[in-house]
């Protein structure tokens, strides 16, 4: 079965998403310019992929520089600033990084072979972990599908955007073991049609019917009553219950709310973010004018025009219906039900 | 100055709008295959200028055909027939073939030759009138427009979909002439990008700034208040004030209800059609799936895949705030005071 992302003899691989649909090219990273120019390329993304790809990094970019005891922890804070600074919305990226550090405090003494040894245990456990969360996902998610639901998805939260089945697209998966026949619509997902070229190719993989469309007629389709649910991934969810995710998303959900369509985020518990209380504190990224501009090399605006072009956008916890989590689906109150759920898992 | 659409020595030019924003190149439409080809593919689009060249399709089509008296009308309801055929939303083209036949009828006991000049007239008569009207939209459109307002627009309403000024954008080019110093966003508008390559374009020519956004970004764009008002042109407006345009009307009509904001739909006199009461009704264009799986030829989703591509949506009348016509602005409540308007007009 294909993968965004696999170990092999410790070595680190990746399926080059910018290449999708057209060509499934691997992509093997070896240093650290590797995996940072990987991590802003897009050819590694997805929220819980860039955490445990992150973890990886860290490994990769430490290897073979023949780090003595003494020069371990400088080459060590190098490589974790550097991939901080590859993506600021995503909060799984700086999670993982966390973790890596904790981890290094935890061995630093020992000798450079064993730190590295701690550091790839470490990156391994954060990656089996993802996969288990990915399944739980879906299985939680599995008490929100009917029979016969028509659910639209935006972006891509499936095997492309973790290391596992995905987050949104896990229920989904669940949903096709346990026969429940869903019908799939999915957004295309300007400007980087994750959706058109990653989501479509992704259930088309799995054997599932999906039916593409382009953002701006998401309304219409829930004018004509053509879906009746939605399910979308997180980049970041803050303690009282916003999400930061793919730009559109909080079109959808307002759209959602005045069709009274159902909305959920499913997302794994390392993409909350609990130290964050309101959503306009989450750092967005605003991308190159030319993903708007351009497609593919091919001209398609004035090159003079201005353009605005924020990576992700904040929709505030009271459009959203639930979270289907790896620790089961959480309702309002968000701020009570995130803490306890977590806190209790 | 650049123009969609021109006359010279009673030849039928008009600018490829398919070949824009990075070729200006000009065609000249000489026969009926040319005319249905030049409005199926887009090359002449926007309801004002598919009326204004329907008009002069029925005259070229007819010309050089050498005609008698008895071939006349079976030749003349081949060309209405087959220009009717070519796009089913925009009333503008029913409304202009319309004209046409009834000139036909009324002048048809005369020669070939001066049944060729009362057509050419006709169609003269609708271009004059359709320069008049954008210009009549711009002015009473300042009302509505106060200094530094800032706002979006969709698809493209401005001189490349009319013979005149536009009508959404020629409130902008009044305003530019009032010096209300207004600022301008656009949506991309896909699949076929009238916003980035069509009213980028446009405003640039006519050194009005705007910025660029993918339609899945109007949303955000709302939320964090960089917009304060919505103008958008119509391809067909009810009896109750119902209106069909560009896909992703609807979407942005929702949106600015729910952050407040004013939505005005700009259109003349020829884009009501007070027959029909109902959106439901108006008949939606359906458009080939491969709009969506490219993007400017580049094969952007699995071909596999379904897709759903529906070129204009319909939004109800409560979510609009007023109408700003030819004939002033028209507020609610819309059944009466469309019918008043255009009565007494």
């Amino acid at each position: 079965m294909r993968r965004a992302l696999w170990l092999k003899n410790k070595q680190l691989f990746i399926l080059d998403q910018t290449r999708l649909p057209t060509r499934a090219v691997y992509l093997r990273c070896r240093t650290l310019s590797d995996c940072f120019s990987a991590l802003r390329k897009l050819q590694v993304r997805g929220a819980p992929l860039i955490g445990v790809f992150a973890g990886y990094a860290v490994y990769v970019s430490l290897k073979d520089r023949g780090n003595t005891k003494k020069s371990f922890p400088r080459q060590f804070y190098q490589v974790l600033e550097c991939l901080r600074k590859s993506r600021p919305t995503a909060v799984n990226l700086f999670w993982a990084l966390k973790r890596m550090e904790q981890k290094f405090q935890a061995v630093q003494d020992s000798s450079p072979e064993e730190i590295m040894e701690a550091l790839f245990e470490e990156a391994s456990a954060i990656h089996r972990e993802d996969i288990r969360a990915c399944t739980a996902i879906g299985k939680y998610g599995l008490s929100v599908v009917e029979k016969k639901d028509r659910i639209l998805t935006h972006c891509n939260a499936g095997f492309l955007a973790t290391s596992g089945d995905g987050t949104a697209l896990s229920v989904f998966y669940q949903a096709q073991k346990a026969h429940r026949e869903i019908r799939v619509y999915n957004t295309e997902t300007r400007p980087l049609l994750q959706g058109s070229r990653l989501t479509a190719w992704e259930l088309l993989q799995r054997g599932i019917r999906t039916t593409l469309l382009t953002d701006n007629m998401a309304g219409f389709l829930m004018q004509k009553k053509m879906i009746n649910k939605i399910i979308v991934g997180a980049d970041r969810i803050t303690a009282h219950g916003d999400v930061a995710n793919k730009v559109g998303t909080y079109s959808l959900a307002v759209l959602a709310a005045a069709h009274k369509i159902p909305f959920y985020v499913a997302a794994p518990c390392s993409t909350f973010d609990r130290l964050l209380i309101r959503g306009e504190d989450i750092p967005i990224e605003e991308r190159n004018p030319q993903e708007v501009k351009e497609y593919a090399g091919k001209v398609v605006a004035p090159l003079k025009v201005k353009v605005w072009n924020p990576a992700f956008d904040i929709t505030p916890s009271r459009y959203i219906t639930g979270f289907i989590t790896d620790y089961g689906i959480i309702r309002p109150p968000f701020l009570s039900q995130i803490r306890k759920t977590f806190t209790h898992g």
